[in-house]
């Protein structure tokens, strides 16, 4: 599968702000399983910076739908959010996410206390620049 | 949109276990704009036995790939909580699933346990016999 459009893009920013890729990509164990291995198709980006460890899920929400897109990310934070608390307890997971992208969803009333509600961090990056914009904890 | 395919044996299946149907579709007001309209393409169905009021996403789990299917259904589930909280607050949300596919789901140790976290409730059903397997809360 080819890597998410903005896989680069998320280290590179990640970089200019001075963190430290360690790993790319890392593959948690989900799952053996045949009917499972979509799972490992999708893979986490590590970086380091100081005493902070962080993994992070790369989105581009560039697919037909941008719920459906979101819907996706979301399961996967969730899911991997427990697999990485087994194997990396002291790495905190991080959803990148296009500017552009957390900018509609939050003109929505009711999908901006949708994603408050949720408590995942995001990166917010700038897919133009290549930099990092926010960080939401 | 088609109906889910599964959408006349889960109402078929509650009517057999006593429930009344008040509603197919009911459509929360999710959002109006334009960019988030495949929200409105998802609907539930509402049913009630006695004082008990659910309401009930259906899905079938046909697609591609199981945990992409299971993403998109949790997904929805998590954003319809929050919007039945607010218009139908006194309304239990289920999510319907084929005992199939809750078998094979469970199966996963991983799977099982991030099941075990979301704290979701399921309304397992049986695809051949139209019939209510289990209720998970």
């Amino acid at each position: 599968m080819a890597k998410d459009i903005f896989h680069e893009t998320v280290k590179i920013a990640l970089q200019k702000d001075g963190w430290t890729i360690t790993a790319d990509p890392l593959t948690l164990k989900l799952s053996k399983r045949k009917i499972f291995i979509d799972l490992a198709a999708e893979k986490l980006v590590m970086a380091q910076k100081n005493n902070q460890k962080i993994a992070i899920e790369i989105k581009s929400f560039v697919g037909f739908s941008l719920l459906t897109d979101f819907y996706h990310a979301l399961g996967q934070y969730q899911l991997y959010f427990l697999a990485l608390k087994k194997e990396y307890p002291d790495w905190t997971l991080y959803l990148a996410m296009p500017a552009e992208t957390y900018q509609i969803l939050q003109s929505d009333d009711l999908l901006a206390e949708f994603l408050g509600e949720l408590q995942l961090h995001y990166l917010i990056f700038d897919t133009t620049k290549q930099e990092i914009k926010q960080w939401i904890n």
